[in-house]
């Protein structure tokens, strides 16, 4: 079984992409909306979190983990693979080598969480492999409630996304990184604002590929069931809101079970 | 010593009221920013949370209770009482009997996070002594992620602003009650935004009012420190940004403790 964990359902936009490519698996996912979001809150808080979300899905039988959070891959992907002896995908990483395969003039814009972009995360890594790539970040804490509230079509939507994009437009970024599980959902507001000649890199997507990649050069690490594949969708905090941008993330009724 | 709990930051728009009014006490302040928002959250995880900020404050020493959130006096004030032997203030009450003395038609605005207004409180409280009142209501939850933000200015901010207060706009209301205490921070955008001759009833200076009362009448429950006051401030989680707030609020530079 796969697990999946994050601060609550912006991960989903990661574990539909994972559905898709790996029918053949078992899904257990945890979002934890009695504490989201993480991205305003401290590395220790966010460690923290990350570590009772992995307990839970290796008690209830996940033989690896993905974190489907920038935020939670950010601040607490070390301290997970401390602690823990599965295997640990996080998204960071996936989305990095497709900016790698993307990019041509190096110039990388990012966008995330208050939280992700003060980690540096994207900049260090693309850094560490290519030192002459200007990255450049913007922290946009207001589209995660936005998007919760399912604003993703509203006129202050649309102001709010292009005030945080400003600063990158000056950049001629060629390749903008989607550093949020949220932000796939505004991806058609993102394109027209940001440009149509920069590509967008959406860390769900190439999170799900780079998990197909891994069990196809790694199958001994998470068992196919014999029968029916099982997908559950466990969450610490049951609201109407989250159950709506559930359906519209999957596209058919997600029963979310309360934990 | 007074002990004041709410899910974050808003509540120190209550303690700094309180410090104003009643500077003779000395306040226990608890923030749960590590869980921050209620107002989009469950009953059941609200009154959890409450359950276990009013525990901490108790230790510590409090000798009675502030709830300075209107969600977590919307649905947790009833088990608080039943659990804990301390008196117990929470924010509807105040607000309430200020709205039945300033209006004069008997149409009532409420704005409030989503949580504080599904649990109707402000019409069932308001109906049930005088049921000849018409009460409106909206959810703005926004405006919580907008003011951590310090988007006080911000265009978008107003333009969110008129969207909510629009409905409200119609039911020609005399009186408005800023249903949470966050707020008050944006009370220079809303007056003007709902009509110069509506009056703002807001929760947060009310309820200081509201303990002052209570504290004339009942001097033996809150002990005076014979020499210096102290004002502690405790978070569950320590941000910047909630840093920025605090000083906003108070005026002054305050120290957060984490807890």
């Amino acid at each position: 079984m796969i697990g999946i964990f994050d601060s609550g359902i912006g991960g989903m936009t990661v574990a539909r992409a994972v559905e898709q490519l790996l029918p053949e698996y078992s899904i257990l996912y945890l979002g934890d909306i009695a504490r989201t979001p993480y991205g305003t809150k401290s590395p220790e808080t966010i460690i923290d979190y990350s570590l009772r979300n992995t307990e839970f899905l290796l008690e209830k039988g996940s033989e690896m983990i993905v974190i489907a959070c920038n935020t939670a891959s950010s601040v607490a992907t070390e301290r997970l693979r401390q602690e823990f002896k599965v295997p640990i995908v996080e998204v960071i990483t996936p989305a990095v080598q497709e900016v790698i395969a993307r990019t041509r003039t190096g110039r990388i814009g990012v966008i995330g969480t208050r939280a992700t972009i003060r980690s540096n995360i994207y900049e260090k890594t693309l850094n560490s492999l290519h030192p002459d790539y200007k990255v450049y970040s913007e922290a946009c804490p207001l589209l995660v409630p936005l998007v919760e509230e399912g604003w993703m079509n509203k006129r202050e939507t649309k102001m709010i996304l292009r005030r945080y994009l400003h600063p990158l437009i000056n950049k001629q970024i060629d390749t903008l990184v989607l550093g949020c599980t949220h932000y796939p959902l505004l991806k058609e507001l993102i394109q027209p604002r940001i440009g149509r000649r920069v590509t967008l890199v959406d860390s769900s997507i190439e999170t799900a590929r780079y998990l197909e990649k891994f069990l196809r050069e790694n199958p001994q690490v998470v068992s196919r069931p014999a029968g029916e594949v099982t997908h559950t969708y466990y969450v610490t905090d049951l609201t109407d809101s989250a159950q709506q941008v559930a359906t519209h993330i999957f596209k058919r009724n997600v029963e979310l079970k309360l934990v």
